[in-house]
C-alpha cells in the first residue's frame, strides 16, 4: 500500500502510520497504568476526532486540548471530561460557559485577577486547576511562591461553582535540554517542586488537590511517578526529531512524516530542491552541529517510513520551496520526481499547517480540526 | 469601527488595513509605469481573491503564484495571465495541462530533465521561463553558466507549444542584508547579471525574451530598470516587520497586524502572556540586538494599527501561547483580558497560518483560499 500511495503523490502529502501511532498510545498508557497515574493526554497534537479513537480504544477517557475551539471540536466528538491547559481566555467566557453544560470542563488559572473575573462569570459548575511554573517561565506561578498559590487555591475552593480540581504543571523546559539524563533530571526536580507546593497547601490546612504534569520527554524518560495522579503528554503519539534528537523516542516509533516532491536539483550543492517548505514544516529548527535544520529524510522500508537519515538535511525553507543537502555519495539516487519522505522537527505544528493526514497503511484520508474550523473561528 | 472591532475579539485575529494595501499597490504600481516596466505581483502574500481587486482596480492583469493549487484558485477569480513560478512539479502535470487550457499559464524550468519531462507531456501551449540564480542560491541556472543557459533557451524554443517568455531571477538575498543600501547594491548586482546573461544569449543569435525579477526590497529600493521587462514582488502589498528592518517600507505602510488577547501576566518579568502563538504568527524571527524577535507591538490610533514599539517584543512563542516582554514603565498599562496588536515578522506565513482577515477600517471579513482550499488538495 505505501508504494501505492508515494506513486500518487502530487503535492506536499502529511502521511501518518497509524500502526506506530497505535504503538506509541499502548506504550504510554501501560506506562500511566503502571505508574497508576491517569493518562490526560493533550491532543493538541493530533488535532483529529480519527485519532483520538485510537485512545478511546485503550480505554482513555479525560483528554487536554489547547483552545476553546479545540475543546468544542472534541466536545462535539463524544469527549466528556476535557481541560483547557491555556491560561483562561477572558473573551471567551461565554464559549466557556455554554460548553461546561455539556460536559466536564476544566480550565486554568495562575492569577489573582483571572479568578476573581471567573468568580463573577462562571455560570455553570467548572473544574479549575492551578497553574505552577516549575522552570518553563511561560506561563504560572513560581513554584516557590507559596503565599500567593495558597490564596489563589484558597480563593478557588470558597466559589462553590468552581470545582477546584489541583495543581498542574508543564516541564516544558525539558525541550531545551540536549541530553535524555538532562531532561530526565528536569522532569525530576519539577516533579519534586509540585509535590513540595503540594506538602506546603497541606500543611496550611488546605485541600490539596491532585498533581498533574505535563510533558512528552518527562513522562517518556521518567521513572518514579509517585505523588503524581494524573500525566497530560501529548506529543508521543507521533513523536518528532526533536524527540528522538533528545533521546525520548527511537527513529522507528516516529509515526509521521512529510511526503515532498523533488522538483530540482543542484548538482555543485548536492542539493534537492523540494516542493515541501516554511508553510508544510511549519519552520520549526533543530540544532545539528551549529546548524538549523528543518527536517531529515526518513527511509522508505516495509511500507513505511523509518530509519532516519541524519546526513539528508532539510537546511532551507522558504513559502513553498525545502533545500535539501545529501552527501555526495548518494545524491545521484534522487531524481527530479521523486518522492522523498522526511521527518518533521516538530509534528504538532506541522500537524497544524498541513490539516490532513494519509495513512501509509491503508490509504485512509484523516482531516484534523485545522481543515473543518478556520482558525479564527 | 477600528475600536469596535477590538471589542469584538475573541481570538487572535488577523487585521488588515485594505486603505494601506491600496496605498502599497499604487506606490508600486505608480513605480512600475514609471520605469516602464510590467508589474505581475506575487500572489502568495496575500493568496485571496478580494485582496486581487485592489489590484485589478489600478489596471494589473498579470499575476504570479507560487503553486498549482493557487494558480487553479486565482484563474477560477477571473484571472487569465498567471505565471506559477515555482519550479515544474512532475506529479501535477495534468492539471498544469488542463490550467492551460483556460487561461494564459506559464511555468518556470531550471534543468534539461524538467525541460525533457515537459517537451514529452505538454499538450497545450504553455509559456515558460528560465530560472536563473543571481545569489540566492535556492534554485535556478547560476548567471555565469552560459552554455547550460542557452542549452535550456534553445531548448524550450525547438518544442513549438512551449512559447518561450524569458529569464526570472528572484533575488531573495535582498532579505539577508542589514541596511537598505546593502539590498539596494544586491538588487542592481542582480540586475545587471541578468542583463549580461540576456546580452550572451543575443550573441549566441538567440532570442532572448523578457527579463523578470522579483523580490519586494530590490522592487522598492532599487531606481534603475532599465533593461527589465517585468517585476514579480509580492511581500509589498501588506510589507512587514522584516522589510521595516531592511528600510524597505516605514511602518505605517505595514498593512496587517495580529489582535491578540492578554490572557495572563508576569509581573517580576513584565511579560503578557499573548492569545497568539506559533500557529498565528508561524514562527519566523527577526534578530534584534541579537535576540531572535516573533513580533512587535503595533500602536493603534486614528482607528488602525501603525507606530511600531520597538521596545514591546514577542520573544517566545510556542503552538498557542506568546510571550511579550514590555518595559517595565508601561508594564501596568495592560491588563489581562485587553487585546493588543502585534505585527509580524513576515506577512506572507501569517497570512497562510491564518487564513482570513479583518479589516480594520470596515469590519469586512475577507477570507483566502487557505480558509477554502485544505492545503494538499
Amino acid at each position: 500500500m505505501g508504494t501505492e500511495i508515494l506513486k500518487s503523490i502530487q503535492r506536499p502529502t502529511m502521511l501518518v502510520d497509524l500502526q506506530k501511532a497505535r504503538r506509541n498510545i499502548a506504550v504510554m498508557k501501560a506506562k500511566a497504568d503502571v505508574n497508576q497515574v491517569n493518562l490526560r493526554p493533550h491532543f493538541k497534537t493530533h488535532q483529529s476526532t480519527r485519532i483520538g479513537e485510537l485512545f478511546r480504544e485503550v480505554g482513555v477517557k479525560t483528554i487536554t486540548v489547547s483552545s476553546v475551539k479545540m475543546a468544542e471540536y472534541f466536545v462535539q466528538a463524544g469527549w466528556q471530561d476535557v481541560l483547557i491547559a491555556f491560561p483562561l481566555n477572558w473573551r471567551e467566557m461565554d464559549i466557556i460557559n455554554r460548553l461546561a453544560k455539556k460536559c466536564t470542563l476544566a480550565v486554568l488559572v495562575d492569577n489573582a485577577s483571572s479568578m476573581k473575573f471567573l468568580s463573577q462569570n462562571v455560570q455553570q459548575p467548572l473544574g479549575v486547576w492551578v497553574k505552577i511554573d516549575t522552570g518553563l517561565h511561560r506561563m504560572g506561578i513560581w513554584w516557590e511562591a507559596e503565599e500567593e498559590i495558597l490564596s489563589l487555591v484558597t480563593a478557588i475552593q470558597n466559589v462553590p461553582v468552581l470545582e477546584y480540581r489541583g495543581i498542574l504543571t508543564h516541564a516544558g523546559h525539558t525541550y531545551q535540554t540536549s541530553s535524555a539524563g538532562e531532561a530526565r533530571e528536569y522532569a525530576r526536580t519539577s516533579r519534586q517542586a509540585m509535590l513540595t507546593v503540594k506538602s506546603h497547601l497541606i500543611e496550611h490546612g488546605c485541600q490539596a488537590g491532585l498533581v498533574s504534569i505535563g510533558d512528552t520527554p518527562g513522562c517518556r524518560l521518567m521513572n518514579d511517578f509517585a505523588g503524581v495522579d494524573e500525566i497530560c503528554p501529548g506529543n508521543f503519539v507521533f513523536f518528532d526529531l526533536e524527540q528522538w534528537h533528545l533521546g525520548a523516542c527511537s527513529e522507528e516509533e516516529i509515526a509521521i512524516a512529510l511526503a515532498c516532491p523533488v522538483v530540482s536539483k543542484n548538482t555543485v550543492r548536492h542539493e534537492l530542491v523540494l516542493y515541501g517548505g516554511a508553510i508544510h514544516f511549519a519552520k520549526e529548527t533543530l540544532n545539528i552541529d551549529g546548524c538549523p535544520v528543518y527536517g531529515l529524510m526518513s527511509e522508505f522500508e516495509d511500507g513505511t517510513f523509518g530509519n532516519i537519515r541524519a546526513d539528508c538535511k532539510l537546511i532551507k525553507t522558504t513559502q513553498e520551496h525545502g533545500v535539501l543537502w545529501v552527501p555526495e555519495k548518494i545524491f545521484n539516487q534522487y531524481q527530479i520526481g521523486d518522492v522523498v519522505l522526511m521527518a518533521p522537527v516538530h509534528s504538532c505544528l506541522m500537524v497544524q499547517a498541513m490539516g490532513e493526514y494519509v495513512d501509509i497503511q491503508s490509504g485512509e484520508h484523516i482531516s484534523t480540526m485545522v481543515q473543518q474550523i478556520p482558525i479564527r473561528r
